[in-house]
């Protein structure tokens, strides 16, 4: 036979673990959507049906549980890294472990303008995400967010591309840009307040957006990577990939009207997608903090 | 042949019309999915293939497009009427429209903590409707929500049910509460700022949920209907389907910890699912107001 | 205080149940999703947090597992129909129930062209439903299909249609004609060979889309209908929604070729909306076979 | 500034093209989603929003439309090709691009037992993947499947795994197995009869998946890849993610019945997630073949 197991991971996806702290009248919540992989000496799974090195993935959704109640949720970058360690350090065949969490913001509902103690309504359509992989080389921290969805409705403009046989689409010096946003951001360190930068790195993202004159959406990916790096020492990467939401001006000359970019179709499909990485010179390697997946390219 | 047109109607649905205003530097942007349904005389379509009778769906869609640059999106509910009044009077062999509207919401980016004039960021998941139906009796208004997905950590009880041989459900005192709701309201009059009794109708819905100490969530919605027809006196009659968002107290005694309350697994499905209508005394009839479809019950 | 609980109902939706026979080898599936709502004396729960009255929607959960095992899943149709009769029968508060069945289809895996003894694909993206009503007037079943979806590539027009001041729709003599159907039919009686009589309408609704030519899709539901009444005695009525699944030709003139029906778009959003309610001359009345929802109109 | 753009893509993602060959009375169809990205000289975009080397997205748009027509679709792998290769040659700035299609299948309707010339029902939820890659290194054809969604009812165990603290996992010699397959594979070669290939390729899944005996999906897709690898010299390389569609056995005791399996829920979430790559000894580089994103890890 000359077939061989060239790569492999195994764990489990999208356990919905949510934490409420209650030590005071005023909970708190934490709402997680948490995917484990375990990578090491599992070819026997694979090669013999042999299972004796495989922790079931059943096992490491009771740890997310456990480990939610035992170390609490200070933050997903900080509940990942505690996965991810404890699959490492205590679990004798695995050589490494990536820890994905999205989370789901929730805001406290209003009650005579006061913040009530324990009632929440959900934020937003955004999802924050952290990636944590550790390994023999180390430990990787990566941030994120997707489904942040933005809309400028003037301060773009789309002109001087290249134009061949098949080109059709007119120039334009004022348009709306659309996109849902999504980002990744390594760190460089594992210890940091993870709230408190996501939170800056946000902000940096959404005022870039606001106020930097598009050209383009690859110009507005670049800047936005760009005043991350600045306004985050911490950050030494940072990826995108973001569609261009098109929003079609309507034709409304059959009717008699004029249409000074007051009426858009939202198309669905298809879309523009934009992607770029920037990165900080002098970043260190990123070692396998990319990998999220070894089957699905 | 013995069979019998009993019932018609088409439309255009979902059709995806944004609207920005841009008379001054501080634009407004109002982003709303529109679906319009044509009742009447249109038998001949559908039993001989003629179509003198028929306003094409492109046509409908032709015209929201338009109807938002000539008249603007006062409101969804102005929006909605304006275009189901168009149908019924200006087409001929139209006797009756259907119109919903869902909005999507944006919020203003902040940049440097002032709202910028044209740039927005999606705010929630909840999506505003309007539904509007003109016929020959007048018009119908109803308003409402959906996917507002509210949580309550604690004031949450579910006890003394009814138990036969299939019930293994423990009662309790303490859970969380979680639904994404659904709720429709129907107002008396057709004149009203649709946008500041939406915004009293939200509030009321979300200080109910978070103030009402819950026994079911069957209270619940009594309790939240019976606020908003006191907050509102427009409102004759309030609709909901509410799913109640399984969060079940992970096990955890396993290993070792109890877990009073603190880690819950959110559960997809199956998943409880509690309908009430709460109408006003004296309430006009509903005439055609929650006729949505005559297919697809 | 002047609010009124006018209508309620409350259940448990999409139980997953997954059902095997496996007396033999060759084993057998019936893969269901199982929504069942009950109305009844339930006013207490809403106006008084009493929940004596209440079977908790986990009960439901359990009876549609416990009833899986005892009785065995003939068809969706008798499922239901078991189920809702149980909780009419045996369950004193309750006076009506309403049990939806949607299920997912599973074809046998070919191994050397023979089909395998318990091992099958998902077959097909449209789901079969069965929607059974008990209350005290009666037994009422309601069959269907949903997501079937089927194109034409010629056969089909569209012009003579009614033009206003919007109307920009070239007229056609042949253009691809595509939607998803949803159809529902209901029968005269409670006792039928379920699988068969959804199998003849499946195809009759087939091969009418086929060999109808289409002068509009509200002519072919027609048709559709028509013949399926035609084909099957049990049927009494059938109701239809069929969103026109626009494919768009894609203009390629500007690259100097035609394009005589060969390319086209195929469109997301918006889309036409048919809908029709076919029903056979004397009928039995309906009663509340098409009350699927108090709530979500 | 220190910040500096690493890489980057920019390209049109999801074109809907529908083509239909109607040069004979028995039409074919082939229904895509096409999604092209471009790499090469395009940092000016980024940095300085200099457009002169960009072909815009809505170009690619149109050069898919215009392909589909002046070349046909033989298979998705060839229109990909064909379509790559235009980007690379004939587009200056252009040094590689990458196009993913998908293709939908459809089966042709029967009209007494017959198969019809023009109309068609969609089959299956699966979906068939192409991606080919073409740059300066040459060219890599992948080919692959999704939503693959099989079962078994048997010949399935999970037994003999590692135990932790956090193990309550009871083993089992006989379960429901099943998954929605995602399999991707690279061909050595360019010039294949990829609709054969696929076929080939497709029933060899499914053959291996239903007659091995399964002692864990790890197992199962280790064989299914080197079952692949017998049956298609051409394959070198094979891609495996299939999430663990667990169906736990229903607890029935309370209710005095036993649940030999017999009666299973069918969970969402959470699910196992297994991945595995089976390569050829002596394969061939795969270059830039597994490369669809730069900013979506």
């Amino acid at each position: 036979m000359t077939a061989r197991l060239r790569a492999h991971q195994y764990g489990k996806a999208e356990t919905r673990v949510v934490r409420i702290v209650r030590d005071t009248p005023r909970h708190e919540i934490r709402d997680l959507n948490v995917s484990t992989a375990l990578r090491g000496d599992f070819a026997a799974a694979y090669l013999d049906g042999d299972q004796s090195a495989v922790l079931p993935t059943d096992t490491q959704k009771n740890t997310a549980f456990a480990y939610a109640k035992e170390h609490g949720v200070a933050s997903p970058e900080r509940f990942a890294t505690l996965l991810a360690r404890h699959f490492v350090d205590d679990v004798a065949p695995v050589s490494g472990a990536r820890v994905d969490v999205d989370e789901h913001a929730w805001v406290r509902v209003l009650v005579d303008r006061a913040e009530h103690d324990h009632t929440w309504v959900r934020s937003g359509q955004e999802v924050r995400t952290a990636s944590v992989t550790v390994d023999a080389d180390g430990t990787w921290v990566v941030a994120g967010l997707r489904d942040l969805t933005v809309l400028k409705s003037t301060g773009s403009e789309f002109r001087g591309f290249l134009q061949d046989a098949y080109t059709t689409l007119p120039e334009t010096t004022d348009r709306v840009l659309a996109t849902s946003l999504l980002a990744q951001w390594r760190y460089a360190g594992t210890e940091l307040d993870f709230d408190a930068t996501y939170a800056t790195v946000r902000s940096t993202l959404l005022s870039t957006f606001a106020t930097q004159h598009s050209l383009a959406l690859q110009q507005t990916l670049w800047e936005m990577g760009r005043a991350v790096l600045d306004a985050v020492p911490e950050v030494v990467e940072i990826r995108f990939a973001a569609p261009n939401k098109h929003h079609l001006l309507a034709d409304l000359s059959p009717f008699g009207l004029d249409n000074p970019g007051e009426v858009f179709f939202a198309a669905d499909r298809p879309y523009g997608l934009i992607e770029a990485v920037v990165v900080r010179d002098g970043a260190p390697d990123a070692g396998s903090a990319w990998t999220r997946s070894v089957g699905a390219p």
